[in-house]
């Protein structure tokens, strides 16, 4: 039955004091569980055992991780991979932390998928009885929930067929350097509903541009905003709106220099919704709808 | 692969002249086709061809429509809802206006349900091409689409387990006599990962509660309300937060007497979230986070 | 050149201990100091010793103070009270805590108002020096100050003259019971650019209907709203707007049954905007504006 | 009593076709009267005859206005800017379309401001009836009413001494080259409630940085934004908040060049409220709270 979400990513950072200074105190992730030069995180809404991991030394993506809604995918998924070339290999219970067998699958552009169906299960700060919209007590920006990431490939396309193919995700939106071209400048997948569970944009196999955690709307995009800066934190772009997807995002930096993102609104996708489809010369207003222009440095920084 | 979304609803109004000032003046619905008696609706953001049917005369629903995602969906269903031992019926292309062959299956509530893979494609009002994240002209209180409606039935554990075992629905939320009662007072039900495609109330079978309209989010329901009290819509309930589903929210009734929504925010669902329970002593701020109170004419009244 | 704004109000509280727990946990206001049976509170962004003074025993109102720009105001009041034919007394250093000397002022309908120019400074808790919008830990609904309040008179026309003749303000709105009548149902007055510092209603002498606290916008009523069902604070309207001055806002109790509120938006007044009157057909939807109707305990219920 | 409000600037422009366009359609401001050249346009809840009046040929500011309390306060405003040492001069009734006398003052920054007390009355558009809180049908981003301005001055002190002795404005918040020094680099004047009438920034003298027209709250600031996409508005700094005055904002351009401002929020000034000093280091988070940087254009383009 398929893809459930982006469960978990594992990311690399220098020093881990100043990253969990950032992913929990300014962030509002908690931590769940601790091992040698690795932390477990997760948002209040949340819960299974993990969302994001940090791990000590470097910077940028380790790997991440697809929840499926049965072991069945896990199979379906692993067929799928080797019919479309890639390579594949089955994960043992516990490999990753808390989380029961899967398989790991290395995409064209070299990026580590995992896909699982268990993981230890905690639950969310509210609980399921009765409960109130948001904890009493928030921390820092007090993120809800891992959202969606966007990751860097040579050949978008190929990478594109590789998600649609494999992991039955379909095209919500497309750069395209001509509209009926065959070639993807960038790519916006969707399992779900969700607008996007990843994207992948024209760069360096291998390379992350950037993760994003779920705010509830325009206000606290605003909020998040005052806090970073408070919090001293490195903002790429401030608040703004995207052409594509609609959503309201800030785009900003970890203490290692990965970018991260806050992403409210936008869209529900539906798969008999048509493929938006972006040109070039539009390229500044898809990506930030207000200033309809792209600095270089959001296009060649990432990790 | 399942149901895409409720699709659309035939309503019926007392008067169509006042009707259509309602959903298309106040609501900002543009009108897709014109019959005897019956005014076909969309939301600029839906693509199909209507989303809300207007009938002429008397009050209340007279069906609903689910969007699947293909033509072996309709058999799928059939097959479950006679298994069922629901009433169900082939449906030819064109019975429904600009819509496919599909099925028609009443379930035990006595509420007519039809269920479709085809439907004359409009497009919505800011394309596919380069788009802007909104009409730049909007009328009232310009909705985008169809979110969601609330059925009565008497057997409300009946029903949703028909909604379950047929349509392949879950159980977001429920209200429960007990925690751990097999009965329903009330249930939430996806089909996907909205918070709810359609909800179950205990009442009077074939009855309809109300149907709701997605806005982008609270500040969007404030200036929904100040223009119903511009419009002199009955508002049934003012703006607050739901505490099931956690979406903001204004009730209100249209000319005729039918009660509509419009509903912003909430999180979103995944068939692997727990099922919040609520038990009766806190109904009344699961329903309404703020005054925690149910008043009678919510539950009594409807069409 | 007159008053500045509603600085102080001294309210009765049954129980000193919930008390605290509202303005404190829930409200956000912070103790600067405490005497027996008297706690001494004021907002983050409020720089003067204290706005709100919690006295044990009772409920209501036991007096109210206005700041003025400048020594000479307090002689020009004195004597306009004094030509009005209220009754006037000096009040001395100290004998407000903190407060330096004053004057002090029955109005027609009994209430005791008091003028002071000199009051101790602490300043707010972001600063004067490069601050940030607000501060990095919050507690509750994090009020930053105290906006208006509204009280009770048996002849509002009366006093309305009082306020208007005695201390410079001007009718901002008013609910006459004809257009052109010389009587008042109820008035807002300002002193500045406030849409109201005070308001008076028809009721009996030396009523308090409620005192109000500023939020900065309808984003923030929400999540006080949200807080408030958490704590359990007795909500008698949820969010909505006001069509007198256009704010949005929530009523609520204290747990001594003194009405407060939470105040957002709403017009800036200039002394040249004409006044803007009501009839009483329409008052349901001047006091709120999407339900347009009063309930009764709204303006029967007062302390 | 002193100065009510800037009642009206006169800005010059280089095309009226398109500036028409930008005040009128998108910024949806009203056309009060039309002459030979000049446009005059007031926003949906003025009341006075004007507030922008357009005049072709050129760019920058021609003129501006402060409206006064009464015709005293033009006599002691005439002596104290004579006193002061200033070119004052009596503008007869007329002399500016549908204005009564006054006079015309020439700031040490050769910026030439006018006071007058009468000017005709048109009222808003929702009237003092009744009223609804905005109009039921908006056009564009449905500009409530002028704000406030910035000019530049090659002295900031002086003409911050001047506005104070003269208008007897208070200083809201500065920034100074260090924090004791006498001398300003820029000045946030405010001549009664509202965070700033008028700000003075280190520049060419009879130079225009921005107006600024006031917005509800942030939630139509992003509205505004997005309209001023599709409408091809050029976009100087995008949403964000200034740390100075708290109050969110978006810069743009008017066809001719001149710097518009939208503007929300922000504190409620008092005279009593100590000035905020920003030193030169934390001038970046002072202007844009966000990014915390200051883009070299924003100080060194202007009118």
């Amino acid at each position: 039955m398929g893809i459930l979400r982006l469960g978990y990513l594992h990311v690399r950072v220098t020093d881990m004091a100043e990253a969990r200074k950032h992913y929990i105190e300014t962030m509002g992730l908690k931590v769940t569980a601790e091992e040698a030069g690795k932390v477990y995180l997760k948002g209040w809404d949340e819960w299974d055992h993990h969302s994001v991991v940090l791990e000590e030394g470097g910077v940028g993506l380790a790997k991440l991780g697809f929840k499926v809604q049965s072991e069945d995918d896990l199979n379906t998924y692993e067929n799928n991979a080797r019919t479309f070339g890639a390579t594949v290999e089955r994960m043992s219970k516990g490999e990753e932390l808390e989380v029961g067998q899967g398989i790991r699958v290395t995409t064209p552009s070299g990026h580590v998928v995992e896909l699982y169906n268990e993981i230890t299960y905690l639950g969310n700060e509210v609980g399921y009885l009765n409960p109130y919209p948001f904890p009493r007590h928030e921390t820092g920006i007090s993120v809800p929930a891992l959202d969606h990431m966007l990751i860097m490939a040579e050949d978008v396309a190929l990478n594109e067929k590789f998600f649609m193919d494999t992991f039955g995700m379909y095209a919500v939106e497309q750069i395209r350097p001509e509209i009926d071209s065959p070639a993807r400048i960038a790519t916006w997948l969707s399992a779900g509903q969700k607008n996007h569970d990843i994207a992948i944009v024209s760069g360096k196999d291998k390379g992350l541009h950037h993760f994003a955690f779920q705010l509830e709307d325009w206000s606290k995009i605003l909020r998040a905003a005052d806090i970073f800066a408070m919090d001293d934190v490195s903002i790429d772009i401030t608040p703004t709106r995207h052409g594509i997807t609609r959503g309201t995002t800030i785009y900003f930096f970890d203490p290692a220099g990965n970018r991260n993102e806050t992403y409210a609104g936008g869209y529900r996708a539906y798969r008999d919704r048509p493929t938006t489809i972006w040109t070039p010369e539009h390229i500044g207003r898809g990506i930030f709808s207000h200033s309809r222009e792209l600095n270089a440095a959001f296009t060649e920084v990432y990790t």
